[in-house]
């Protein structure tokens, strides 16, 4: 746990005490940073740094926090490349359901896998995810339907999250995803069995420490949607959801009146639900790798931005709709399809996305950021610029990625 | 030297003697390929495999051919991340070059940097181009636009282009690429002087295998394009040429005109210009992370589909327009946004790309393709499905990557 300092020519803080308004990420020029295997200790210019540490010179290179991705369904087996190629053909989703894709498909493959095959895969998923520069990843179940399906993804995510060596794990409860054939006839069931049993079940056994629904048209309504959510306030768990992906259906608002943590997807909401969100402190999550594969305008970021709502940018990474691993990707196209400056990128792939999940704020050590008692959770860039991150580079770019001061990635 | 085999659920073979209108690919499911450390011997069936060759089993993945990146201009060095975010905010190509951005910004970089930096830079850059498949690269020179600087370019590539443990790299000089501010005044001269002198030069080192021009608005014209090319033909060097990237200024029926191999770029291309560019059986060679970086509509691919001209995608790399390494990023956005059938992306970066470097057809050991004689380049991909090797992964999905037989990459 001795100390330890990294040096580099630029130093991308994101941290708010070092924010101003020429400064738009707090970046240190020929900075250093000291750190343990814990977090950071202390952070500034490599003038004012003691000469009593060892420290690793990067040179000309840039550092920045970890990057966090708040949005992934990274515990998926199998591979529904046949259905990305109908949907790159024009198919609908009608059309993809009807040929045994979508949903159904993961759903499939979760129950035929084992415990250990979700566990194994996802690990490895997360191994590549840190080389691309990411050190914490939500990540959701959904694919189980089933109470057992739910039960072993969750399980799954819960075991790797005690590797050291991968990202941290948050663990999210996507309660409502779809309503699978067996519930057909008794759709009310499902839901208050969700919202009942099965969450007193997961939040006991520390399974999640989010819940999830995916609320739209063809999905889960307002109304079923609360019941979750209310469930989840009571036993101390925080709330993400799907909103607005295909219609506004008045998700925004439902977030928005149970204080969620977090709306994800957001490409339709109205003035109304903006305002809502912004009143009360909703971030939003951002997905452009799945509007791009599904042919979608950007959700309404100007006006995202005028009310203050805090833009997280997250890979969504899943089989269907958004068939990848790469956060910087998603960056990449949150630059160019979404009109976010690279700053606005960076810190929602960093710091804002680290308080959407609850990671940032008043917690003991929080991550997101690289700040004096923050964890530390960093990325050597093998680039000269933050603002060359978000080019599409459509490979890893990192030379070291750094969890809780071990290095965990480089590509 | 001696025999050894893999074996997989499917080998792509993209060999024109396996393709019909049900296997578009030549897919062999369950196939065994025989090679030695130069070419393949023998692809097939596993039933008909002979028992005395030790033959590795990848299983339930897929195998195609090693990717040929028939478009880069890989020997940058330096980083043009400011003009990218620019670009992002809306910046015109004037608005850049009056920052001091644009081909000038990677012209004083070559011109400070060594033939050693260069040389290192761009096989470092293969090295991660191998991870994500690529077996063979096309080099352009074009950032010294001096004498002296081409030259440098030309002999790092030449350089690299010896190691065995990289791509197999095919020089092209870019001889008209931007008038240096030195030749402002003597713009005849500078053509002149790339067209004799220079090609000559070049030509009798063995530098290059092909000659480029830049024929589109504020860069060269046709006639000035024609003495580089007609030089190029008369010293044995196949022609490409970049085309109509921002404007139709009749560069396809000059390439047709002079037998060039290929037309790069085509966003702007006239019906007269696609039939010729079909008499003359010109391939295409599409450039998607461009086109997306500039915001550009696509180009006319049902037109060139219909006229039966080969499409090549290719990845452009280039610090400006396509600040990229990644072939396979291209090949998704080839799909998403250009929409070719992945049948179509993966034939055209293999055997459409290779051909379009004269690597296929009547060549004692031709690329692009898993068949008897062909140099054993592929790529075992860590992916269930051809079809899944264009999703937008923005990471490495390879398992093994090889070239002449011997591995060259891994993701
Ligand atoms: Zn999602
Ligand atoms: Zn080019």
């Amino acid at each position: 746990m001795s100390l330890v300092g990294v040096a580099a020519k630029r130093i991308v803080t994101c941290d708010p005490a070092r924010i101003t308004k020429d400064n738009p990420l707090g970046t240190i020029e020929d900075g250093v940073i000291l750190y343990d295997q814990h977090s950071f200790s202390w952070v500034g210019p490599r003038a004012s740094a003691g000469a009593n540490v060892p420290i690793i010179d990067h040179g000309d290179r840039v550092i920045t926090p970890g990057l966090v991705d708040a949005h992934t369904h990274a515990a998926w087996v199998g591979s529904r490349h046949d259905e990305y190629v109908m949907r790159m053909a024009g198919a609908s989703y009608l059309d993809i359901a009807a040929a045994g894709g979508g949903i159904v498909a993961s759903h499939n493959a979760v129950m035929n896998a084992s415990e250990e095959e979700i566990e194994q895969t996802l690990a490895a998923r997360l191994k590549r995810m840190a080389s691309l520069g990411v050190t914490t990843c939500e990540v959701k179940s959904g694919y189980g339907l089933e109470p057992e399906g739910e039960r072993k993804q969750l399980r799954a995510i819960a075991r790797v999250r005690e590797e050291r060596d991968l990202p941290h794990v948050v663990p999210t409860f996507l309660a409502l995803h779809a309503l699978p054939k067996s519930a057909k006839a008794s759709r009310d069931h499902y839901v208050l069995r969700a919202a009942t049993t099965l969450l007193q079940e997961f939040a006991s056994a520390k399974l999640c420490e989010f819940v999830d629904a995916y609320v739209d048209k063809n999905a889960f309504t307002v109304d079923e949607a609360r019941l979750v959510c209310e469930s989840a306030k009571k036993l101390g768990l925080g709330v993400r959801l799907h909103v607005g992906q295909f219609a506004d259906v008045g998700g925004a608002e439902l977030a928005a009146e149970v204080g969620a943590r977090s709306v994800d997807h957001l490409e339709n909401v109205s003035d109304k639900g903006i305002a809502a969100l912004a009143k009360a402190g909703v971030s939003a999550v951002l997905l452009p790798t799945a509007s791009f594969t599904l042919g979608q305008e950007p959700p309404p970021v100007e006006r995202l931005r005028a009310a203050g709502i805090p833009m997280v940018v997250a890979s969504d990474a899943n089989p269907g709709t958004a068939p990848t691993e790469s956060l910087p990707l998603a960056m990449a196209l949150a630059v160019r399809l979404y009109g976010l400056t690279p700053a606005e990128t960076i810190l929602g792939a960093t710091r804002l996305a680290a308080a959407s999940l609850g990671l940032w704020g008043s917690v003991p050590h929080p991550r997101g950021a690289i700040a004096p008692g923050a964890r530390a959770d960093f990325v050597v860039w093998d680039l000269p610029h933050e603002n060359a991150i978000v080019q599409p580079w459509g490979s890893p770019k990192t030379l070291l990625v750094l969890r809780d001061g071990v290095c965990i990635g480089r590509s």
